[in-house]
């Protein structure tokens, strides 16, 4: 009699993407594959948290049609968590609980779908499993809009950001250049990436030709240095008439401080987080007197499934499909990557990373990839990101709206008697 | 010998939207159908200050597949002002000076491409031409992206600006969904109209069943009532694990303040404008502790061309038809409008409204299209929308990026004497 395949367990973690549901497609697609080696995919409902309640979610009730309308639908269908394993060291025995769950579950198989953090945990999951016997692969798949994770020429999620705020950048500086002769002469738009850059260099991607938005970037890898900021944004508006900004929300000052925790105060005194275009576009305004407009894209920036770039679909896609292609050949402690051949044309091929190379590791923007006054994007950082952006796939619509796909998300039944974890 | 026929001036008024160009294209394709009615279209260079500065652009010089680019193309293709002319009665004379260029440039024919107040401007200017013998039919060609226009059934600029927010707004709701167990409970979307809550009840059009997003909108047209607020809010929470709402950057108290003026300072305590969204969610934290995430949406919503209504696309461009239509036949101060025929399905055509009942009526919502508590859209209110968003209208792509058309826009050899108005 042939040996029961072990299930797999895959969870989403940390700040989803407009593209994260295509590496859980590509996951769970490849594993109805290889029925020989993997049995069920149980996903963790909101995350790892999924696991540690014993909240899973079983995947095989699922149709292969729902499973496909996961390539066109944002958000992370099974839900994620911002959440990181307490360890022994910690005084929690998460890890143990976690590895008795996937006992109770036949659980062969971890995949993790995340950025950094989730790396970390993938690895301390392999390493814990090893020590006590447990026979687990456990294979990270990546995914991060901020684009930071080292060895992986870009990370899945981030071309559809780039997109997006490259389009809407250049569609609203289209909309400022027709208003500025007499209304609104300075725009800013507010992106994500706290500490990396690679945001705020897309929205670059907007500028054909000198004079065109974006006229200026605020990157978080160059300390703010108003002077020279006032005196770019003037110089602009004079030879112009106006000026777009792309500020990353992580712009800090000489001194390491986040710009937006800098003290916007409302009515009652109350610090008010978050915000550093308000606080740009009002320095603009007190200090040159140009009427202004912001923007902060927020949640939509990493949302937005209607304008992804097809390149980043079919490498989100990838990177699930290839992390199963791993597992069922037994390569464990590893992220598959993506590898850049050439950039004209582009050609990409999945390589693989040893989690001890990834984990915790922070890729910044190069210092060559920013102009020398650090307020534009270079040659080379443009022929780095348009293949990214390369591409459309738009979602099916109905009624006008994207018509995204809604999972039966049906529970499996509990087999531990320990209590969830807090 | 047959007249020399007269030429036609046209201009953009007010915010741009998102295919106001589609407009002109209406306007400057028709007019080169009627070449023995119409001789140039001439446009007025950042709207009807171009008309007082004598800076004119003749649009005879771009060619059709320019013009043609027009209809994907967003922003002022000529550029826009926000400016309202100075009667005699305020001590101005500039109408007179209007037409005194139009003299100069043999026109015959004013097309003016805006919303309420540039409605009033059409009026006036048809009438002061009538009392000075001036020939000139004056006609009205519609656009507001806050749908405000009385007697038409919606104005062009709207149902594109009402896609984006409701796609947005259902894009946003699943991340916010995915990540409400641990983080984010609370999303906050600011979108504009400013008196009017057609692009706030848009929103609402991503709910497909209770419990999605948006669950509350908050109307410019009802008073904030804090404590039913933070009920709903805190209810929802509890119901469904989060809540995203919908809120006008017009939002009032029940004193007619605006809340985006009620005093946002930063940290030098300089006044910050704008931004309702921040103080909503602020004060979600501060009262019911919840962690939020907002979005100001900006000139982004106004300006998304990459996900414009088709219907919407199509009716911008008959008005502009329709109005050059109007104008062969003589017929003066008056704006084509959109009537609606039946809802389901959607059937529109052209109808005519005379300027006097146009100029500086404001339509807001009707009381009947808001649910009875005040925080969401009616079935009578989602019919009624639902139409304006239909169809998709993609423009062309290059390199990852929209590719969108610039004019040459050259300019017209001054023929007056007199100095530029100031």
């Amino acid at each position: 009699m042939a040996t029961k395949p072990k299930n797999a367990f895959y969870a989403q973690s940390g700040g989803v993407t407009a593209v994260i549901n295509a590496s859980a497609a590509g996951v769970i697609e490849t594993a109805r594959k290889h029925k020989s080696k993997i049995g069920k995919v149980l996903a963790g409902r909101n995350g790892i948290i999924g696991a540690l309640n014993e909240d899973l979610i079983d995947t095989s009730r699922e149709s292969p049609a729902a499973i496909r309308a996961l390539m066109h639908t944002p958000g992370g269908a099974f839900g994620s968590c911002r959440y990181k394993l307490k360890g022994v060291e910690k005084g929690g025995h998460e890890y143990e609980r976690l590895l008795e769950v996937f006992r109770a579950h036949d659980i062969g198989y971890f995949f993790y779908n995340g950025g950094n953090d989730s790396a970390d945990t993938c690895l301390k999951v392999s390493r814990i499993a090893a020590e006590t016997g447990y026979p687990l692969v456990a294979v990270h798949v990546p995914k991060t809009i901020d684009n930071d994770l080292p060895i992986t020429d870009n990370c899945p999620g981030f071309g559809s950001v780039a997109k997006y705020v490259a389009t809407s950048m250049r569609e609203a500086g289209l909309d400022v250049e027709s208003m500025a002769e007499t209304s609104t002469k300075v725009f800013v738009l507010e992106v994500m990436g706290r500490h990396a850059g690679w945001i705020t260099a897309a929205t670059g991607l907007a500028q054909e030709r000198p004079g065109q938005a974006p006229h200026v970037l605020l990157f978080p890898e160059i300390a703010f240095d108003e002077p020279a900021f006032l005196a770019k944004v003037d110089d602009c508006v004079k030879r112009f008439g106006h000026c777009s900004i792309g500020v990353s929300e992580g712009l800090q000052d000489k001194d390491g401080k986040f710009l937006s925790e800098s003290g916007l105060r409302d009515a009652f005194g109350h610090a008010q987080l978050g915000g550093v275009a308000p606080l740009v576009a009002n320095l603009v305004k007190r200090k040159l007197g140009y009427k202004y407009h912001w923007a902060v894209a927020d949640y939509l920036q990493r949302s937005a499934r209607h304008i992804a770039s097809k390149t980043d679909l079919e490498q989100s896609y990838a990177v699930g499909k290839a992390a199963v292609e791993l597992a069922v050949k037994g390569v464990s402690g590893v992220m598959p990557t993506i590898v850049r051949a050439s950039s004209r044309p582009y050609r990409w091929k999945i390589g693989v990373a040893k989690l001890e190379d990834v984990a915790n590791v922070e890729k910044k923007m190069p210092r060559d990839f920013i102009t020398p006054d650090g307020f534009h994007i270079t040659a080379k950082c443009r022929n780095y990101l348009l293949p990214l952006i390369g591409g459309e796939a738009f979602p099916p619509f109905e009624n006008g709206l994207p018509r995204y796909v809604r999972l039966k998300n049906a529970a499996v039944r509990r087999k531990t008697k320990t209590a969830p974890a807090p």
